[in-house]
């Protein structure tokens, strides 16, 4: 599947996402995948995966989804989003799944599931649930 | 203000919190401050703080401001936050400041607000509230 | 359908659903249905249903969802949940259909979506994403 | 204090309000008072108040805190709004009181509180954060 060019450009200008070791797996059509390994860095207090990092990989793939949907010059911002942590950030890679549910005019409302990875077999460990709103560039 | 060696000791071990630069700068009764500067590494696509710093900071000052009120060899978890962004993260500083909005037994509701400061004045460019979920170590 | 004596009984105890004129239409498996007109009493200032008749039924059945998987003598309490609306209620009814995401041991996070029903159309309205905690009676 | 024209008019439209025996207490510079009692009709199976009666007075207090800032042809609908329950809805009156954290141009941010009023004494119930967003009318 083949990612837009203005959404990779766009991903690629986040330096929290090259900070996170995140990678732009997919987007297109109201969905975007995005992984990220748990790096020695971005670890929380057990050892386990922030929820820094898998809040800002489950917003960052909703907010990409989002983007899909949009014309060209625009760009979008997160409005507000609620993460519900489900279970801890542990295994080899998370990777987050973002969705529009509903494309206004005025604002786009998105989810967003994270999953960690472990020897090939994924565990649901957040849900997100938010507003994007399009602004002009 | 003295901070609690444990309370200091847990931030520390939180190797997100280095990789952001953020500093815990008060916790106690209840209340807990973090400020964190933005980082060539920590930007969005148009060059503010990226969500994500916005988010870790909240939800880490709400989550130490839990912690406060518990008794020594508990940890707290966040169970839910949610964010309300208000304004781009650019300036000096983000801070940070969580406080405990009800303690109970079993769940704690917390808020957080960050604010990002440019030449000593602050502007507020987030709220967080969510739940903090007591564990045992 | 058999819905469990206990989680009719219970659905019957909460005066608010006759109040607003709502049945419970399934509650098995981790899953509920919730069903209500729009009445007379229950709009908002425009004349669609109010949000919080879309709330209240959409709360409900997250919550019933989440009662199906509990132990007899316990019921459950929302300790959080979120709504993002997404359209107007409008429509001859609403129906509630609530899930569980994930059933933890002291916490069990739900989600819902409402739509309105006009000529046997449907039209999402609503969604919620929120924390339910289990109560010993 | 004189609650405006229009505002106490759409309050009044607001047929749900009725139904709940809600009251406009004060709405002006973006904070707003609505009082509401515990109705046989508006309870939760252990006969408390219901989360749906919490819930709207709780975002209609937000909603039209967020109205007094507003021009005069405009109404507010809510985009989005989480509430964190905090204790049951016990006692004579509710009662929430409504702020906004930031008006902006495209969404207004609010936040509200609950409180269950017993011979005078008040308890905090709930705590509520949203988005409000102006519509033309």
């Amino acid at each position: 599947m083949i990612i837009q060019p203005r959404i990779q450009t766009s991903f690629d200008r986040q330096s929290m996402m090259a900070t996170l070791g995140a990678k732009l797996v997919q987007a297109a059509d109201g969905h975007a995948t995005i992984s990220a390994p748990i790096l020695t860095g971005t670890r929380q207090q057990q050892g386990f995966g922030h929820a820094g990092l898998t809040f800002s990989i489950g917003d960052s793939a909703a907010g990409y989804a989002a983007l899909t949907l949009l014309p060209e010059p625009q760009e979008v911002v997160t409005a507000e989003i609620k993460i519900n942590l489900l279970a801890p950030a542990r295994g080899d890679l998370l990777i987050a799944r973002g969705r529009v549910i509903k494309s206004g005019r005025r604002l786009i409302v998105v989810t967003s599931d994270v999953f960690a990875q472990t020897d090939g077999k994924e565990r649901h460990i957040a849900s997100l649930m938010g507003t994007m709103m399009p602004v002009d560039l």
